[in-house]
């Protein structure tokens, strides 16, 4: 169903109203948490849009899956690792990571590393 | 491919390298430029992500269409139709428009009102 969902700023923290903050911490995963933006709860049916936010000294899963990434980053500056690549990157900056590639993102500096990632909905309904 | 596109901020305007800014005037949209983040080009099979800009006084066309849109503001304010409300939204605010759902966009102040929209590549493979 079409909705709005409203950001809000709280002492520089990134919220968004009636979107609850996910841990995802794991041995593999340090810092980093995950606001479900758009997905299943809005039932739509093609994609999925998550907000990551990985805090200083945090990393994601060195991951590789079939299904493909499409991130933009919103704050901080993040260091991506991308195949044999390693690349860093800030606001506006946008990493497409194709089916099956290497990818990892870590925070650098002190402020919180944010970015929004797209995913097929075909995997978010899978997990 | 996987690929990184660079952000570049120029006197304030929103740019990334090697993407190219396309119009999108007609008779039902004014002001309004379209930036493909993430789509064909890069072989994105199920989604698509667009960068939208519309420049004061500028709107998008009154849509109803089979395909949703999941949109975040990146710059600006915006005032949002979507269905039978009209919303006010700037940065961060997450819209999700549903299927067959009404919705149009419109700038709202001097500066320009820009955000991000994913569509299913579906859609993008159509036109």
């Amino acid at each position: 169903m079409s909705c709005i969902h409203r950001f809000i700023a709280v002492d520089g923290n990134f919220r968004w109203e009636s979107i609850s903050v996910q841990g995802y911490e794991s041995s593999e995963t340090q810092g980093t948490t995950v606001r479900w933006l758009v997905g299943p709860e809005e039932g739509a049916p093609s994609f999925a849009m998550r907000y990551f936010e990985v805090e200083s000294g945090g990393f994601t899963s060195l991951d590789v899956h079939e299904h493909d990434h499409g991130v933009v980053v919103l704050r901080g500056r993040g260091r991506v690792q991308l195949g044999d690549d390693t690349v860093d990157v800030s606001f506006g900056d946008v990493v497409y990571v194709s089916p099956r590639e290497l990818h990892q993102f870590r925070c650098v500096g002190q402020e919180p590393f944010g970015f929004l990632c797209v995913i097929p909905a075909e995997r978010s309904r899978h997990e």
